[in-house]
Order: C-alpha cells, then structure tokens, then sequence
C-alpha cells in the first residue's frame, strides 16, 4: 500500500502546465500513487477576494516570462503568452472530473493544456473541447452535456471543499502525509516528502 | 568586467531570509558581481493595492510552513513563525543603503535578519537596531539619525523607482542581463541567466 501524491488542480492555472509534463515520471519515481483532484480555485480566490495575475500588471508579464524560461530548460515548446485568464474554467474542471472517473487519468488534461498552449484555446470553450475531447474518444456534446448536469457541479463543489480543508489557496497544490506544498517548483518538495517520510 | 547579479530585496521579506544565507556564494560561484539593492516594496504594494501576506489567512500560514521546511533541509534554525508584518521595514530599508554605502555589504543585512528570526525583533524597530547594529560597529543613535534624514528618504525613493523600472513586484528579485526572476526558489535560475548568458 504505497503513499498518495495528492495533486490539487485547475485547468485554468498557467503554471500548471508546467507540472503536468512531469508529475506522473516524479510520483512513479517517488513511489507515490498519484491522485489528481480538479477544485474550483476560482471560488477561492473569490472568497478571498483576491486573483494572482491580473490582466496588466507587471506580476503577470513576469509570469509569461518565467513560465517561457522553464518550459525552454525543459524541452517544452509553447506558444506564449497564451490567451489569459480563462472564463470557462469551472466547465474545464468537470470536464476532468468525468475523464478521471473514466478510467482517462491525466490523458484528458494534457490535451486541454496542449489546445489552450500551443494553439491558444481557452481551456473549457467550445473551441478547446471540439479539440480535446476528440484526441481521447469522447464524444463533444455528449461530454458537455454531462460537464453541465447538476451532478458535475456538486462534484467539483464537493472536491472544492476537500481543497479548503486541506487550506489550499493556490495552484498547483500537493497534499502527501499531511503536508501541503505549493506551486510547480514544490513539486520535488512533496515527492520527497512522501519518499523519505 | 564581470556581469552583476543585482540582488533586489526588502528587509521586511520573509523568504529574503532564506535567501541572504546563499546568495554571495551563489553569486560568487556564478562569476557574477552581487550588486545588494534595498528597496521600498511597501510602496508598490500599496500602488498595486496589494499584499501578499495577510494576517490570518491560509497562504500566510502556509508561508511559514514553506520556510521552515525549507530552512531545515538548509540546516537553519530560525524560530518561526516570527512576528509579521513588519511595520518598520522602510526604517530598516533606509539603515541597509547606508550600512551598504559605508563598505559593510551583507553584514548587517545578516544580522538584521538574525535578530527578526532568531530573536523575534521586528526590521528596523527600536528593538531590532540596538541589537544588530552593535553587531557590526556602528553607533545605534547615529544610525538611527543617518537613517531618519531626508537624505536616506530620497536614496530609498530613487532605489524604488529603480526597481519600478525594472518591473519589480516583490522580493526578493534579482536582474542579471536584464532578466528579471523573483522569489527565492529563482536565484539558481538567475545565476544561471548570468553564467551562460
């Protein structure tokens, strides 16, 4: 019975795009079994009254620029500044909700993150989804039409509140043997702390 | 001519904590030339009508959480969670141009932060200075007058104005070869910008 990695996400988080290339190699190597949790950070950030990056401000073009540097020394080649922020982002989140639960894992989501950084599609848009749901075999309408039954919602509510308990305010997050970490750069922090206790 | 590696910071900044224990070695490993800068963030904080770390909330206990874990892997020892915000920090900002002009680069810098997160005296408080000044040699009273001169005022200013024309949202940044990186868990990256250019 090995550890869980908990990985706490929203579709509409730029720097998310950044651990996705590499969480499955780092839990797998950690001997973590990776969990992923789809939240509706947005809620948060409005209970707070607080957004990271608005539209703008100096703090967002540094992230473009931070995220190019990365994705480069990585291997990643995306088109930035991709279109920011997102609007449909709680769709994007059932969406991945249903894909996980149908057995897809992370296959889903890193083709939402391929449409929305390297052809500019806004993750949960018609456009993103006509994209996306084709290159894993669902079908688009049917796919939307259960992202928007009442059922969806209370999941992604119900994963929401599993977020605050655990005091997550941010994206990406990790959660292993209790401790939370934040941000792809903790991501090694989290593994190691799940491998050496 | 080495290239410098300009070191941007705020005496107020937690996680500059972590970062005065390593960036002259860093720095001088990288071949760069540290070029230590203290500025005002208070004031583009409150231009921004922002502040990353308020009282209470889940990202500042977090806050704390990371840097203690991360102090420990480092093999520091502060006693944290030290006190926070720190009112008095331009004070402290104004003490650390001066001590830098008088040829004592990092030092009091140092012992700023020793006497905040080993002693719990707040930056540039009555309590703080009559401990870390003395440290260094220099004359509590009279630095406390140097610092309290229209003079240091207008050093600060021109500092900050500096910093807002380099695009600085928060602390601690560095700028090597016009690149801008922020946080902390940024010096390697900035270090590497200025070694292989």
């Amino acid at each position: 019975m090995s550890e869980k990695l908990e990985f706490w996400l929203t579709l509409g988080s730029t720097y998310t795009y950044l651990t996705i290339q590499r969480v499955e190699q780092i839990a797998l190597e950690a001997g973590l079994k990776l969990d992923i949790r789809p939240f509706n950070l947005g809620a948060i950030f409005r209970k707070a009254d607080f957004f990271p990056f608005n539209e703008g401000t100096d703090k967002t073009a540094y992230m473009w620029r931070d995220i190019e540097r990365i994705a480069t020394a990585r291997g990643l080649e995306p088109n930035l500044p991709a279109p920011y922020p997102s609007p449909e982002t709680p769709r994007a989140n059932k969406v991945a909700l249903l894909t996980i639960q149908q057995g897809l894992g992370m296959r889903w989501i890193h083709q939402s993150y391929d449409a929305w950084f390297k052809k500019g599609l806004l993750p949960g848009s018609d456009e993103n989804l006509s994209v996306s749901l084709p290159a894993v075999g669902l079908d688009v309408d049917k796919t939307i039409a259960q992202a928007e039954a009442p059922e969806s919602a209370a999941a992604l509510q119900e994963q929401t509140e599993q977020a605050e308990s655990r005091r997550i305010f941010g994206a990406p997050a990790f959660v292993v043997r209790g401790e939370l970490f934040w941000g792809d750069d903790r991501l090694e922090h989290a593994a190691n702390w799940g491998r050496t206790g």
